[in-house]
């Protein structure tokens, strides 16, 4: 790819901005930092997203079953879970400046704080700097619950979805009559007071979650920690992210959890370099057991065939909807030349586009409104159509490229005699013209043919 | 109906509890109050639900657009909206016993609080009782977001999704090309610190709103206000809620907020008695003008054709998801005797069942199973499908009615020779033969056939 058409930050934050994906939150209050709200095509691609996570979680498997557990949660989860104590960064604060920052950031030369005495230099790092010790920072959201503020209605916004499935596996396994292998899928926000968050939608303090913590027996966690790492490889290049923008970095043995035998993550080519899409781990048997000691409940299983008694280990592939809808917007982004003229377009896997067919009137005059809003009748329902009279024909299909819509349909002067339309490819640009008659037969068929049907687990 | 069949709170809980719909959350810990946790079923059941409101809200029309903002917003949003100041309930303390409860429940006689220092009767009303004066508690959850804890970085968890929707009215206007009447749609969770949660699902601290604001000129506030009126309505009745079982209450003048000229609420018939499903609100330009004044931004629409320049009206339907679920629920509940046995039956509507479609062989040998599982695997992607080849198939028939399942496929021995199979209906009871390749198509177009496609608005 030419230099000149690299996908940078600035050109997606733009173009999520211009059509409406996602907006600085809080804006005309001057913004809240990091965080973000996402528009019209930004909520129907990210809700494609998810709806794709699930559907491979539930539909198109009998293995996983589904749960949606509460933001807030009972204390001592975390304190069961170690978050209570060890999900802190350590804080420096500089006397001088006044500016608090990461020490692990400073120690690897990060620190990217402009000192607001000096802003020609980098906070904490010239020798007037004088910096208190390192302290612990907790990276959990607190608040109150009831109306009664003392230490026993402290609440936690929760950091990860993962704990409400662990203290729920007893409920899950007492109702589902499921027996291990099996998975509990969530979805759903999360909270981290991160002292350093940026990069877009990248790193936000309130951010979306896609996990699975799947149970198995003990002996078989190597072999279903291998299977589950090249499922989510396999899901992401099914949606269409490029293989070579796509990698699976298994962790060394210093960066690893003391509780975990191994941990990958995907990796997506960001325009801010390799980072983090999802984590695959072998969390082994310690969220169980911990919850099993902090609570006095058994969490275990009970095998009836075998006579066996034991505590499941478990695979979690934790994945975040943000980063994953951005990394579809990263890969789909394009800048080309089509006849004489520039054109952005998104190559969105057809699933995940946010409309999937646009119908145009050629002109807005001689019953081709209303015969292409004859059309959008017909289309409803089955999929996310607009419908677009304004501006010339070049410049609205140039606005469907730019969202990613696969077709669009085109009622023109032919149309009014014959009863027949143009389909236009948003990729090939290649135009059929088919009865109107067959249009959804035809547009759902197109649609089906880009979803598997895979074999029954 | 009689009383003896008579849908009570405790059955759907008991139901919900024992088919995995929804759990009280944190329970392994002693619960946390009226918080709960979604299941399998009930995460399908709702998800469903909100699919339908999105649907009809996005799909089925082309003057709505999406938005997700974020919980956590900049405070002055709470400021301008009023939540800061207003959004509080009064509370009484009784010096004698401690308890701390609604001065509005205690002037209506409503303290449902017990005395810890006399059980046997209620806190607050005896001639022991000595009670503080009312002093106003906000419902709002506090939180402070960065490292620093002071005033400029206190931020409340969103009590409502509305306020995301009008700080960003300018950014909609701008990049969706819409005018009004035009609407922007938000489904999220919302937090409020209530005094005295309860009844189930119905009023919980952390729920979920699918809330719309409908944003038109001026004068034309009065019919569009009617008009959502009837189409909120006419949503719940279209997926199946029985019309003697819902009712709209227009406001009294002295229920009303100072700046709404109308408001109804969709009420549903639950078993606690008739209470809010939704609200419909004509709220004026109130809330743009607050923000306006508070944030110096122009909040308005210049109409190019017309040369007038206004602050549009809004009309809002605000629903809770959470309860939208429960109504169902509750609605689709009965119990019957058929073939002399008791069956507890969810009559939901095939686009809300969590599952649509049971594959069950009669007996788990003769090749029976293998052909079920190649059923199965025709169906996946297309809809949710769930094989059982465990118990007795009248067992497996009894726990799909249970959850709503609408169509049950049995595997018999005449398939083995024929390739047909028996198609049960969960309502009638019916039992049709067809061929297994003509399942896919005959069950996708039993499940359309419940999807209206109403014409171009």
């Amino acid at each position: 790819m030419p230099e000149t058409d690299a996908v940078t930050m600035e050109k997606i934050v733009a173009l999520a901005k211009r059509r409406g994906f996602v907006f600085p939150s809080s804006e005309i209050y001057g913004g809240l930092g990091s965080t973000y709200d996402y528009g019209h095509y930004g909520v129907l691609l990210k809700n494609n997203v998810k709806d794709a996570w699930w559907k491979s979680m539930l539909q198109e498997r009998d293995d996983i079953v589904a749960l949606d557990s509460a933001i807030l949660q009972h204390p001592k989860v975390w304190e069961a879970s170690g978050h209570l104590a060890g999900f802190t960064d350590p804080l420096v604060d500089c006397r001088t400046c006044k500016t608090r920052f990461r020490a692990d950031h400073l120690a690897e030369g990060k620190a990217d704080l402009v000192c607001p005495k000096k802003p020609s230099k980098l906070a904490g790092q010239g020798p007037e700097c004088d910096l208190t010790e390192a302290r612990e920072f907790n990276l959990m959201f607190e608040t109150t619950v009831g109306p009664v503020k003392d230490s026993g209605s402290v609440a936690y916004l929760r950091p990860e979805t993962a704990q409400g499935i662990f203290i729920n596996f007893k409920n899950v396994l007492q109702f589902s009559r499921k027996k291990p292998p099996f998975g509990i899928a969530q979805v759903g926000k999360s909270f981290r007071n991160e002292i350093t968050p940026g990069n877009f939608i990248f790193r936000t303090r309130e951010f979306e979650q896609m996990e699975m913590e799947f149970f198995v027996p003990p002996a078989d966690a190597p072999q279903w920690y291998e299977y589950w790492k090249q499922a989510r490889f396999d899901w992401y290049t099914g949606l269409g992210i490029r293989p070579d923008h796509l990698m699976l970095r298994e962790h060394e043995s210093d960066e690893l959890s003391h509780y975990s035998s191994g941990t990958a993550d995907v990796e997506y080519l960001f325009p801010i370099g390799w980072s983090e899409l999802e984590g695959i781990a072998n969390r082994g048997n310690f969220d169980l057991s911990a919850h099993a000691e902090h609570s006095g409940e058994k969490l275990e299983y009970f095998d009836q065939g075998s006579g066996e008694r034991y505590v499941p280990h478990v695979i979690e592939p934790a994945a975040g909807a943000d980063r994953a809808t951005l990394a579809f917007l990263v890969d789909a982004y394009d800048e080309e030349e089509i006849e004489g003229e520039q054109r952005t377009v998104l190559r969105l896997h057809p699933r995940l586009a946010p409309v999937k067919v646009a119908v145009l009137p050629l002109v807005k005059k001689d019953g081709q409104p209303e015969v292409a809003k004859e059309i959008v009748g017909m289309l409803r329902g089955r999929m996310q159509v607009e419908y677009d009279e304004g501006g010339s024909i070049g410049k609205r299909y140039r606005r469907q490229d730019e969202i990613g819509t696969p077709w669009g349909v085109t009622v023109d002067h032919q149309t009014l005699e014959d009863r027949t339309v143009t389909v236009r490819d948003r990729d090939s640009l290649a135009q059929e013209r088919v009865a109107i008659d067959d249009l959804p037969a035809l547009l759902s068929e197109k649609l089906a043919a880009d979803w598997q049907t895979p074999k029954l687990h």
